[in-house]
Formats: structure tokens, C-alpha cells, sequence
């Protein structure tokens, strides 16, 4: 029975079960900053699954990543699965702008700071509404 | 005619040129850092590729992390295409040791040292005939 990692449970709000993982929003408002967890038990490295698994996930990524491009015209997309301190392998799909708190840097060891609940819903809703089109 | 970037040539030594891309040496000792490069002129994003462009280029992200995983051992391998820099598209393969000088930050904005000539050039022959069998 696949579970998610309990620090991306803390960190993350769940937004929607995908085909082959789930959608989280990384509870930071500093970022438009998704999360996606492959719903494959023990996976860490990408090499753990077998390369049609990681098509089924790349395909995810892809839809994740226009949702983000058509609702936010980002200056950038960043993907990446880096997992050093959470083994369970996530992969990060983040909306980057030039005015954002970071940029041009990464986003990882940047402040952060909580959505107010309301905002995050609202988020939340408009980003599965737009799954509901893919 | 698709060139590398020049920033990226600036920061790198060429290894490979593979089926769909040119797999780099980021010239900095501290981590053993892998840069893949897709080939395709103007390509920014991702999703700027064609899915089966995108297969192709995962394939060889596969085959770049196995060789930093047989050969190399590491904690965890990262695999992040960023971009925020330069905007030629690029894909980061990192081998991670829980002693490297960022662990487990993302590597990142901590300090570059330039191998010598010879520790890059031997490092690139090990990965030139790892590909070999590839």
C-alpha cells in the first residue's frame, strides 16, 4: 500500500491523485511550487523504475508543467528529483519568476513562508480544475 | 547547426557526443557533475520537445545516471533541469555523497573548484568507456 513520506505530507498540501502519482503544493507561497510523488512503493532514484514507469511519470510532468505555463506565464520552468533528504523519489515542478524571492538561484534553502489556508484552496481548485481539461 | 551554449562551454568539458544529445563534465571537482544536452537548437523547456524527443533524452538520462551509480556509488543521484541562467536546455546529473561539501543541499551556489587538466581528462576517459557498453 503505497503511503506518502511523511515530511512531504508536512511540507505539502495533497491536491489530486494523478494516473500514476499524486499532486501535491509545496506549502510555500513564495513559490508556485508542485510536487509529484509516483505512486511506487520504495521508489528513490528515477533508475528504480522500469522505463515504461518513467514515461507514465514524464507524461505527468508534462501535464503538470503546462498547467503551470498556461495559468501563470512563468519566466521558467525547474524540474527536479533530487531527494537527499527525502529518499521517496518527488519530483519538484516549479514555476519560476524574475522577481520571485530567488531567482535566478534555486528555490531549495529559501525562506519560506505558509499559505493562509483560503489561498491555498483557491490555488488548489483552479489547478484541478485545469486537470480536468488534460 | 546546434551549438552548445557559451556559458555552458565556459563552465564544462565536452565528454560525448551520444544519439541525442552532448553529455558534459562540469568542470568543478567537488561534486562529479554531469551535464546532458539535448540537441535540439532553441529548445528551452521541456515541454518546448516532442514527447518522443523527451523519451529519447530520458533513455539517456538513464544511461548517464547508471554509469555515475556502477561507477561511483553515490548516496543519491540529482537530476534537475533548471535553467534559470542559461536557457539552452540542460539537464544536471549529479552523483551526491552524504561528505560532499553541500549535502544534502542541492549543489548549487556552493564553492566551484576547477579539476586539473589530468584528474578531468582521466575521469572522462573512465565515462567515455562506460558508454562503450552502453
Amino acid at each position: 500500500m503505497f503511503e506518502i513520506d511523511k515530511n512531504l505530507k508536512n511540507d505539502c498540501i495533497f491536491i489530486k491523485k494523478l494516473d500514476k502519482s499524486q499532486l501535491l503544493l509545496m506549502n510555500n507561497s513564495n513559490f508556485k511550487w508542485l510536487v509529484l510523488v509516483p505512486e511506487i512503493t520504495n521508489a528513490v532514484e528515477l533508475t528504480d523504475l522500469e522505463f515504461s514507469e518513467q514515461i507514465d511519470i514524464l507524461n505527468e510532468i508534462n501535464i503538470v508543467a503546462k498547467i503551470l505555463q498556461n495559468r501563470f506565464n512563468p519566466t521558467k520552468i525547474n524540474i527536479a528529483a533530487l531527494g537527499n533528504i527525502v529518499k521517496q523519489l518527488h519530483i519538484h515542478i516549479i514555476a519560476r519568476f524574475e522577481n520571485d524571492i530567488a531567482f535566478p538561484k534555486p528555490v531549495w534553502g529559501f525562506e519560506s513562508k505558509k499559505y493562509q489556508p483560503a489561498d491555498a484552496q483557491y490555488l488548489i481548485e483552479e489547478i484541478k480544475n485545469d486537470l480536468k481539461f488534460k
